[in-house]
Formats: C-alpha cells, structure tokens, sequence
C-alpha cells in the first residue's frame, strides 16, 4: 500500500513514522510512504516559495493557496492514477475502526495536511474524495491525523504486525474494550494478578478475560456496551462475574 | 505550562513538537516539552534495559512493566509533585475541545504512553488520574496521542498563538464547524470566491460566514447541529441561505 502525504512539514511527518511498526513496514516493503513538500510546488519565479496569502472577507491568519496545493497532488496522481484523497479537517467524518479497516484496502491513499488557518476550499472541492477527522478538537496542523490513519491503517497490512492474531484482540476491534493486563512480577506493590490468569486452564482464562473485557466496556464506555448483541446466558455470567471484583 | 511524555520513543514525540506552533512555544518559554525515557529507569544491573515481559494468562505480545514506568513516573513527580497524570490508551475519556480547555488549565501535564500490548494494570491503578482516549481507533503507541494533547493544549495557552483572537472562530470551538475560507487568487479553475467576501462590508461578510458557518454543520455533522441553540428568526434566515446556494 502506498501513503502520499502533502504537506509543508513533511519531516514531522517521516520522523515520526520512520520508527517503530510503521518504520519496520516500509523497511520490509509492505508499505511505501511518500512525503510530498507543497513549497516545493509554488510559482518557479517566486523565490520567496509562498504557499499562503490572507483570507478574502478578512479572517485572521493565513491561508494556503490552491494551486501549490493542486501541483504536489497532480505530481502524486501522475504516479498513483487511483489513489484514494483524503483531508484530513475537523469537518470530516469522524475516524474509527471500521473506517480505518475500510481505508487500509485502498491500493493508494494520498493524505492533504492543512496547516496555519486551513486551505482554500475550492481546491478541496476540486480533488478531495473524503474529509476525515481524527476527532473533535482543534490541532495545528492534518500532520499529527495524517500520521495517525497511516499508523492505523498500516497494522491492518498483512505481515505489519509481528503476530497476525495480535491486533484482533485489540481495544475497539469487536466492539469491546480489552480486559486489564499483567505481566510479572506476580506481586507489584501489594497487587497481585488475578489468580486465574495462574491457573494454566485457557478455558477458564479466556472466559475470564472475556467477561473482564465486557466489565471494563460496560464501566467505561457503556455507549459501546449498549451495542452489543450479548446472550441472557453470558449477562447472567457477567453478573455473577461482577459480584466477585 | 509544563508537559512531562513518559515514552520508549522520546524522539518521536520531541520531534514532532519541536516545530511550528509548539516548537515556538518551547523557544518562548511559554511551555516546557520534558520527554522521559522509560527505558532509562530498569534495573541497573539489566543490561538490556528490559521494559516488557510476556502477559499472564498467554495473550500474544509483550506488556510493559509496571516498574520501569513507575519508576519513571516518580522522577517527575519528584519535580511536578502537583502534577495532573493521564494515561492515553483506547479505554480512555474521548478527547473533544472542552477536554482540551480544561486540561489547558493544568499547571503541568504528565502523559504516558504504551506502546506494544499496552502496560501492566497495576501500574496505571497506581498513578493515574484519568485515562484519555483521541479516537476510537487502534494506534501502535500513545505518543500520537501524547502529541495530539500537547498540541491541542498548547494552543489554549496565552501567547503561544500568534493572534489571540486566531483560536476562537475554529471549527468546534464554539460547537460548530467553520466556514469555507477563500484566498487569492479571486478566480481558479472556474471556481469563484462568494461575492459577498470581496464586498468589503463586514456586516454582511460576517452575517454570510455564521449562515455559512451553521450550513456547513447541518450538512457535514448533524449531531452537532441538533446541540445548537438557534433563534427562530436565525432558523429562517438559514433556510432563505440554503436556498441561495
């Protein structure tokens, strides 16, 4: 799968995903990240390489201009005839799993980062097929959301992950918060781990878990909890499973 | 306002704040950006500076230990002792701009982050007032979260805009999203900036971008939309706007 982003820090960008899951994957090959500078894409007479002039009806701040804009994206198109466009605003439609899942099947995905007061809408309208949100609060710039749908999407990648079972059992990937986690010391500071985790009966465990995993949904984002499709058999084990913590 | 990162992959979150906004904030001093290794506080006789172990009960993956971070935790805490902690994981609180504010509020702001399979319970049981969630996606680490934060907040903070005014007319700010924004040049592509913006009557240049402003909510977030409170007489004056366009 191939990730475009255009933007004017494209450093922020390939520092932060050149590590780690993200890093390994492009080392392997089963992503390729390309970062496209949009200064690099002004008038070739202008030395001042400007990407942004004030805004018509007179808003503070500063705007980026359509067609620095239009350039970088036709440069990445004339590669990636079907990339998939995305910008990532506060407009967009909100980000989550199965969006995430549903983007991660794109061949191409080409990622538009705004920055300062935003871009001019009308070079927007012109190439973007969707606007994405991370979530509803206000950040500098689309860098931070762009690097967020790459990581995400990329764990969905065949061989990204070191264990492919690994991010099935994940928070958010069946509609479920995951059960608390141990590791050793069995004893930390007067906390000891749940016993049955000890026990070596992965029946026992994994129901456990299981229950210990709709608990913490029900607690802690029981808007999630109330969309499950849970049997009058697990609620009654769920009960009785919370009468025991 | 002091942020304290407590991570394995400190160079990834100084990195990315250490440019634009945030990055001038820190050369102001209007913020302080204090990354922690966790890695730094094992045991001192382990040479491999070991922060993971496999989980009780045999989940796939490796989970931090609670040590290492808590260790971490305590150096910080030695120098903020009045510090507000947060741990950035999928359970969380989810993060919207009223979070932001208040958490702007802070005197100093210690995040942590997983990375992996996450972090020993026990540990967070331990030191954390409060579990912050971005989105309802999954993420490799919580330093996309952790920068996310900082970036969010910093902006909150007197002086670190460059404008004071720039941050209040932003999308989700006060419960809408914003109007579309124009620049120069007037015409591209066949694409015309409104009229009204280049009429040079602010009256009227603000009474366009609050319809424009409430219309773009109506059409790209509904559920926002209904929390408004509008006049009857706004009401009307928005529908005679949807039909001029």
């Amino acid at each position: 799968m191939i990730f475009n982003v255009l933007t004017l820090f494209p450093d922020q960008v390939s520092g932060f995903l050149n590590v780690s899951i993200t890093g390994n994957a492009v080392n392997k090959g089963l992503i390729e990240l390309n970062t496209v500078n949009i200064r690099d894409f002004t008038e070739p007479d202008d030395k001042y390489h400007k990407v942004d002039d004030t805004m018509f009806g007179g808003g503070t701040g500063m705007l980026m201009k359509c067609e620095p804009v239009y350039k970088a994206y036709q440069s990445v198109k004339d590669k990636c005839p079907d990339t998939y466009t995305v910008f990532v605003g506060p407009k967009g439609s909100r980000l989550n799993q199965s969006k995430v899942i549903e983007l991660s099947k794109k061949t191409s995905l080409t990622i538009i980062c705004g920055h300062y007061e935003g871009i001019d809408s009308r070079v927007l309208d012109e190439i973007v097929d969707e606007e994405i949100s991370i979530g509803d609060y206000v950040l500098t710039g689309g860098e931070l959301a762009a690097c967020v749908i790459i990581d995400s999407c990329s764990r969905m990648i065949d061989g990204v992950l070191p264990n492919e079972n690994a991010f099935t059992i994940e928070s958010h990937m069946n509609g479920t918060l995951e059960a608390p986690q141990y590791t050793k010391p069995q004893k930390w500071h007067d906390r000891e781990v749940p016993q049955v985790l000890l026990s070596g009966n992965q029946a026992l465990i994994d129901e456990y878990n299981e229950l210990s995993s709709l608990y913490e949904t029900l607690k802690k984002r029981p808007d999630m909890f109330d969309k499950l499709e849970i049997s009058r058999e697990k609620m009654e084990k769920l009960l009785a499973f919370m009468r025991t913590i």
